[in-house]
């Protein structure tokens, strides 16, 4: 039986993530594989319920976002992935901890320290066979989300905070470069599906 | 402004903690002083969806559920008990982080350093002043629960894990003697009351 692989999708909102990631799911049932397609927060019922609190995050603090985020990822590991990787299954999951620390650490300044200890707890060494990262300035994904062009204020502190968990994606791929690939999401969809391509084309687990 | 009080009310199920909590609210009311009744898991919307979440817990591992109830914790302290202290109220909770060691930690053997460490950056230093520990022979609360007597294997491995709870309750009252009162709760409902109205007589606080 061919190995598991555990393949995650980040980067900012309207970096194009999902609009990819079922063209991805297509070209690895190609190579006659089965496909798991899953989603951070959720993939379970009580990680999904997660979600559903994050709805209401307002009166949140930044620590309990994270207990609740790496409560849901404990479930969503152990009844999903962990099982689907045992049984050789390619799991592809639409964020997963890079996004904690990009948007809870670099986007909202938890702390990093706290994240790593929860990380450690929760995976227990589990990490992603291949992290493609969709990158592109902030300024261009607000734009694709529809934001208005000549900025408020609100919209100048939002494009600020997603350059925030922009360096913190860039900072999550320094220091793990062997699983980390850079989508520049901001070339047209053509361009970006071909670097998607290659990156899977480059690994010898098909 | 006399000083808020954070008083919490622990034992195993069946101990008789819900049994005197109105009576125990309504004489600090007679000592003028406004009190807000709680309880864990509880005590907001975040932290109530979490005790939903607990009703299928079959599923869920020691490490989710110990991540679960201190995000509940996190957020119950935040909207509830840290204002309420702030404006001099006191706060009476059925259950607190106690029960967490003693039903996490000793009764399911789940690692006390992970719960210390969540413990730290949830409450950051607040515990409460006093502590009313429910202790009874796991047998008499079981009796009380209406469980039948003549035990199968299934209600005596019951016996045995609330026995562990108990030990566990035991060892956190030795690491803080100075809030920890011990009320014998195998007497009469009576005689608990007395032991409960002595404990707070016995504080200068009303
Ligand atoms: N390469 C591209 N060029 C231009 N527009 C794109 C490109 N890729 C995706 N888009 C458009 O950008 C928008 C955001 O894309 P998508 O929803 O896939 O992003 P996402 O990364 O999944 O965002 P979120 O994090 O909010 O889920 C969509 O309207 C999509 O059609
Ligand atoms: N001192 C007592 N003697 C005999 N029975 C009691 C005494 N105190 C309470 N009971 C009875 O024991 C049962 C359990 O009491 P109670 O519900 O107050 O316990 P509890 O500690 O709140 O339990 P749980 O942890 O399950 O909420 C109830 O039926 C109650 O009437
Ligand atoms: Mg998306
Ligand atoms: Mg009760």
């Amino acid at each position: 039986m061919r190995r598991g692989r555990f393949i995650t999708i980040e980067g900012i909102d309207g970096a194009g993530k999902s609009s990819h990631i079922a063209a991805l799911a297509h070209w690895i049932r190609q190579q006659q594989r089965e496909v798991v397609l899953t989603r951070e927060p959720g993939g379970t019922r009580l990680a999904e319920s997660v979600r559903e609190l994050f709805l209401h995050r307002d009166d949140m603090d930044a620590l309990t976002e994270a207990l609740l985020v790496f409560a849901g990822r404990r479930d969503h590991l152990r009844q999903v992935i962990e099982p689907a990787l045992a049984r050789g299954a390619v799991v592809v999951c639409d964020r997963f901890t890079d996004a904690t620390f990009a948007y809870q650490g670099a986007g909202r300044g938890f702390e990093l320290q706290v994240l790593s200890q929860l990380e450690h707890w929760v995976q227990e060494g589990r990490q992603p066979d291949l992290t493609l990262w969709f990158d592109l300035p902030a300024e261009v994904a607000a734009a694709r989300r529809g934001a208005a062009r000549d900025a408020d204020r609100l919209e100048r502190e939002t494009e600020d905070f997603f350059e925030r968990v922009r360096d913190g994606y860039a900072a999550r791929a320094a220091q793990a470069p062997q699983r980390f690939v850079r989508i520049n999401a901001e070339r047209p969809r053509e361009a970006v599906w071909q670097q998607v391509e290659a990156a899977l084309v480059a690994h010898s687990w098909w």
